[in-house]
């Protein structure tokens, strides 16, 4: 993409010009805590998917990870905390940050569950401790340093904890989230605000997901699937001012349909007249390629915000492609009016860098 | 509804307050050409729907209409040109309007095919001649009068007309339309805002649409399968900025299905990466209820509009409810957006009543 | 249905006549556990669903019947093991079975976990200590008797207990089940033999169930979910020859569905030359009342069966009906076959009944 | 598969040993009337699908066909008829049959429109005129010779023209045919099966086809469409006992979907107690392929049954592999059915092979 060869479909602001174009991106590191990627380099993973990977990912070679108490016992894992007391791990997870020098970092690692932080030093002995599940551990030391954008695309409280937002702020970094949303989630929203728009009166929503991916088999663990659920969710009385009875959750894993996910929902509603009427939706999804065209926008406007000297956390990107958006108790909308939001705020963004002025914190993140 | 004894869903705007109350609205009179329903009272009517209506509606008899060459030909009919010159006619409908004294017309005709009007005197001249369709000719004789709307609820162009929109604006009348969007289009436009928005490449649309009333039976004479292809398509280029291979029409009668028709729509696109996704949605909707929720709006802000000096048509009110909204020209958007704008024009409209004073024609429709 | 005022759709041999009309079948009894029931009518109770019952169903009381350990915690009960020593409960139940004398009982109790009995005695003895699931328990008390018919409609080893079928055939009795194959379970068979057929490798199945009735409540709990799970998905291997992936379990409870439940289904097979085909099935059904038209067959076949001398079980009937139909063991086929095997049976109940002469055990039920 | 380089899914009978295993077949030419493949080999063409043929291939060159005036206009041809008289380019086709020598002929050419022929010598006659379309002027050509088996994969009528039929059994050949039964149909028949065997009602089938292949260009032609039409839904009477309210058809063509065609089919029938209960099936099915599996089958089976001495039609094969069976008149039925009956003719060509005699005629293709 890069290189031009292949189009940015699925990069929703490829066309949008906010001075961070999708050339300038460079991936300059990777962590996993999976014992068959880790010392591998991108290439050769990329290969193992059947993807023809470009000659740059052999110079990056997959770090070992931190797998804490919150990776799926299923991943034979080989993490920096399976051989090193936690703090010597988490000490040489540092390293690699100040070595690697991100701007932004991403978590895509799979549903741990979680409770949103409020304090600093609380969250950090928590850490060291071993209590913190791993998403909120990564958070916490990438938002010890300045400059940074750390932005985490699963369920865990990151965006929507108040503690990391204040320490984001105060080192004049950004952490964005939580839990991308792509796939079914930001489909039901959008046809929800449609229904409510039309006064139309839900009477009950099911929807089901299943695919083969790890993370699908992960979600079989009750504890993450609860996770998931409440972020897929949320949003019902937000939308509608209501919340109509509703079954929405990550269903089960079948490992044939591999990384294309089979969405099944039915949704039922009362029209004019007590009359009643059904709508059904079927999906086929890949589920993986849909968050990488999501993670090409993300790392532009977290640069573009960070250089715009917008810190904290933003709602205008977290509304738009999160599940549930932080900060913590942000009213969640639909992912159309969220998108003429997100607009606006690339305007701001092009217009602060015309003007060699930073965005004030006022303009950006108030609902 | 007006008594308060349902609620009133499927109204979009029955919470929102802009001066005309849904308890101010009356049916002041009824035309057809169905040789079943001229004659009758619209309680008779009703009853025979296996509704249960309120008394007021016997007070309402069903007079005969124009049929024109237009009507299609398994509707046995009782209209006013079976028996008398078209002139007669319509000189006969004119005193009609001029007993009944409506403040807004609503046309809920079956499809008929036709061409826009540019020039007011040439169209009377044709609607004499009996070469206008009857949509064409019912909006002619209500925009003759001053300080009526014309609401046009089926595919043919009237507020697509320049000549009938011009005519409204000088008489200080309305004229709005064209067919009304329930169903599976509008939530077809707002599935395709949201692909449009993550910049997925919509490869294909299919949609069929199926059912047992009237107007299916109608919609297998091609001409008007034509015509209704047309309103239902033309967003795609709109909204996407490119027009995919699409193939969306009323596909058939199934007399059993009654007014609730059935829906199935596959789309495919494809996403980041070139891997291609698939949605399919299946729909069974109550057709004319949802219209009738839609006309309940459609009547309290024609009032409102007229009784804010506001004149020609409105294309704040065309684009959320019509599938393809006047004027002529006016670029389609998603449904979900075109709500936006409604919503601002209702608060125009609420600060007019308070101001006492019109809405400037800048104000409104101009896109 | 038996004054001949609604036809009998949903009754699969109303029209195949083997000696037991329709107007034949009386229903001399009734047992629940729901305090909500215990003591009134049928009448009343089904007055409650709308229904618009007939006058003898007044003449019905709702007896109390046995709790045990396995109804559903939801359930208020009124049961006769609330008040009496579990001994004297069964004891006044077998009483109400020497007072009703019923040819044939029907459980259509909710689902619980079972595991097969072989041994009639000790099968009577944990039943004594509470240690038996409730259908295990009325299979036991109903199948002491002679001349009678026990039909498990629900998925507790009941037909698939050879304890029981022994007991049956020794007895001059019949037990038929287990678990009434109507809904999903049954077009999936048939569709598994229609891929079968066509040499079509299965390499998916995902099947989901959501409906808001109390067997869905109680499906929540996940042994009983277990139950199910299995008496939905042991045909696979039987009718493919292999057991592909697959994930086919009642998937959750959504209150207002009501008796009408939603499936999903998706299947994915390679076809000739490797491509590979998807199918996707979704279903609103109304569960109970497909269940009533089964029972009107089941208690004619039943009542027929052993009229002409057939004792213990029937496979041909069990095979159509059921989905798991005993003998324990027996291999299970497609539906559409199973249904030629039934018919056969049914020429075979209406020769011995014109020869006066007992079907010989050797031809039924061997496979 | 020849080389069991790949598996044989999708030919329904690859297990069945009937004494003509798939290695025996053998491509010994090919006719086409498309410019664009007439002089090209095979491998070539294969290419062009991005198929990786086998190295045989490149020695079969496509011959050019008739034309007729059956073909569909938008193919460019490069027939025998386009540049000789019909009589000679008849003679012409006759040269290459007399050539090649093959034992069975397929015919897999667009739909065309026909009536049953009924007399050979007229029918002989009408193809030197021209007034035949291609398909019966194949078979004609084909069943003047002896010995030899033509298939006719599309919905004229050949295998039902009784004038057909007759010819081959005097010839000491064979006809099978018409219309390969694959994609939608034959699932619908073995629905349609499920719901007769539960005694449902059933009140309306609606099914749409839209796919991107030449077959469903040719099907915009209303005539071709009304053709395959009925080769669609005749079996609903025979199974049912009544014909419910339909709307089954090919529906459009929609170039993006290409040879994977979208299917989507909605049912709704009267179950037990007057409840209304609703299907909805939605599919992707890659059309040809589907048919290149039968065709496997369909030639053992041809050549066997020849070989077996059994002339004319065979009901047994025509009723499994074809949506309107020959001979004219042949009761339809279900599928699942069907194949059982095609399991027993192979057993009884498997029979004779080994008892070294011929099949009488009156064993086979009587209903």
């Amino acid at each position: 993409m890069k290189k031009g060869l292949i189009e940015p479909w699925g990069v929703p602001l490829a066309k949008v010009d906010f001075g961070v174009p999708i050339e300038r991106l460079e991936i300059v590191a990777s962590v996993d805590v999976d014992a068959s990627k880790v010392g591998r380099t991108l290439y050769e993973i990329a290969e193992r998917y059947n993807l023809e990977p470009e000659p740059e990912l052999a110079e990056v070679t997959v770090n070992p990870g931190l797998r804490l108490a919150s990776t799926p016992s299923f991943i034979r894992t080989a993490a920096l905390d399976d051989r090193l007391p936690l703090g010597d791990a988490i000490a040489r997870f540092e390293e690699l940050l100040d070595d690697a020098k991100p701007d932004v970092v991403f978590d895509v690692t799979t549903t741990a569950r979680s409770e949103p932080l409020h304090d600093w030093e609380e969250a950090e002995e928590r850490a060291l401790e071993g209590k913190l599940p791993h998403p909120q551990v990564y958070a916490l030391l990438t938002l010890r340093r300045s400059g940074v954008a750390h932005v985490n695309m699963q369920p865990a409280h990151v965006a929507c904890s108040p503690a990391l937002v204040e320490q984001a702020r105060l080192n004049g970094s950004l952490v964005l989230g939580d839990d991308g949303a792509t796939g079914a989630t930001p489909l039901t929203v959008d046809l929800v605000e449609h229904l409510a728009e039309r006064n139309r009166r839900v009477l009950s929503i099911a929807q089901f997901n299943i695919g083969g991916n790890a993370d699908f088999l992960s979600l079989t663990e009750p504890d993450r699937n609860l996770a998931k659920e409440e972020t897929k969710s949320g949003f019902l009385e937000e939308v509608l001012g209501y919340e109509p009875p509703h079954f929405i959750r990550p269903t089960g894993y079948l490992e044939p349909l591999g990384d294309k996910k089979f969405v099944a929902m039915h949704v039922q509603w009362v029209s004019f007249g007590g009359f009643i009427d059904e709508l059904i939706v079927n999906m086929r999804i890949n589920d993986s390629p849909a968050l990488a065209g999501y993670m090409v926008d993300l790392a532009r406007l977290a640069y573009a915000a960070l250089r715009a000297g917008v810190y904290g956390t933003v709602s205008e990107i977290n509304s738009f492609y999160m599940k549930r958006p932080g900060p913590l108790g942000l009213k969640r909308k639909s992912k159309i009016l969220a998108y003429q939001d997100l607009i606006r705020f690339t305007h701001k963004l092009a217009a602060a860098r015309i003007l060699q002025q930073p965005l004030l914190l006022e303009e950006v993140g108030r609902e």
